[in-house]
């Protein structure tokens, strides 16, 4: 089992048994979280989403927001993603929580131009929204390759945070006259709804499949 | 209906039309996004995921995860929410793209340290995780609030950015044999899991109150 090592920047000084390095925990969050939220200076901190895929030890970009414009690259940045999965009601207001899984990486954005790389990670970025939807859709034409901008982070300092399970309260707190427990959340879709243009006898995604 | 002024700082120079400054739009993405995602700089950008919660024109953020301790205040920073509605499948790979709405505020974190602004901050960020919850829960002791960090940002420089709608692709593209539509997403709850300490008399909170 392979591990990121943990620099200075990546070693929390709070709830640090909740801290975790793992590359195989990292990949795995990194690959379900559908957006991640990239921070960098722009006239002040500004964090935007973005839509990321993994390849490997790389993570790549691609602005589909429009103030994105502010991204000067190459720049120091930080991309995070979390993963929600409940709701922890104990009963102390201070043992109010979420069950998460989430991962920060620091490092350096830098532009993605070499052609064979930016195709490579725009096929990933298309596979990340829906697998297998490379080979079922038109890839970029010239004028669309040039209005997109790709974006590499590689992972080398990395951070996951995961906190799971039940509601926790303090021995003296476990009398109160309060509910405690879970609510566990998920992302779930609705059916596939095409659109009018869509080709009558072309299979639609199952969301099934992906999200249960 | 009232809105935010525009700033250099806020005004986006791609797909501008999906920029909104409509207050009630940015109050209601705020209050439905159950995390936000906070940058401001430590040892270059840093990007952490938070509970927060808007009282009015002020949004209080809870460091809910230990590496928020890097966080020194006062300091610049942006808290942005995004909340997933749904993938959006095009027939050419460039107008893939995602439902969403999110809230980007850049301004400056501050520590709150008055009391009553403070046990105001801390009801409403347990009220946000879920309503009604701070009558049916013990408020924080003196222990417990010294080990709490409350911190506020105002809401001056907001903007917010949605897309929602079908998939769209150049007429051109009408012809392809693909599938294009969309996929709706929404975070959506299981039952609500008692801890072992629960009060067996005390009413379990009702998720499909809240999502449906």
């Amino acid at each position: 089992m392979s591990h990121f090592p943990t620099t200075p920047r990546t070693t929390g000084r709070r709830l640090t048994e909740r801290l975790a390095y793992d590359a195989d925990l990292v990949h795995a969050i990194l690959d379900e979280a559908l957006v991640c939220h990239v921070g960098f200076e722009a006239d002040g901190p500004l964090v935007l989403p973005m839509v990321h895929a993994r390849v490997g030890d790389r993570l790549y970009l691609h602005v589909s927001t429009g103030s994105g414009a502010a991204l000067a690259c190459p720049t120091p940045a930080c991309v995070t993603v979390t993963i929600l999965d409940g709701l922890v009601l104990a009963k102390s207001q201070f043992n109010h929580s979420m069950n998460y899984r989430s991962v920060v990486v620091r490092g350096e954005l830098v532009p993605v131009t070499e052609p064979a790389e930016r195709d490579l990670a725009l096929a990933a970025i298309v596979e990340h929204v829906w697998p297998g939807r490379s080979a079922a859709s038109r890839p970029g034409n010239p004028k669309e390759l040039a209005a997109t901008r790709v974006l590499r982070i590689d992972l080398r300092e990395v951070s996951a945070k995961v906190r799971t399970g039940q509601a926790k309260d303090e021995p003296e707190d476990h009398g109160l006259p309060y509910w405690a427990g879970i609510v566990a959340l998920a992302l779930r879709a609705g059916p596939a709804v095409a659109a009018d243009h869509s080709a009558p006898t072309a299979p639609a995604p199952d969301p099934a499949d992906r999200f249960g």
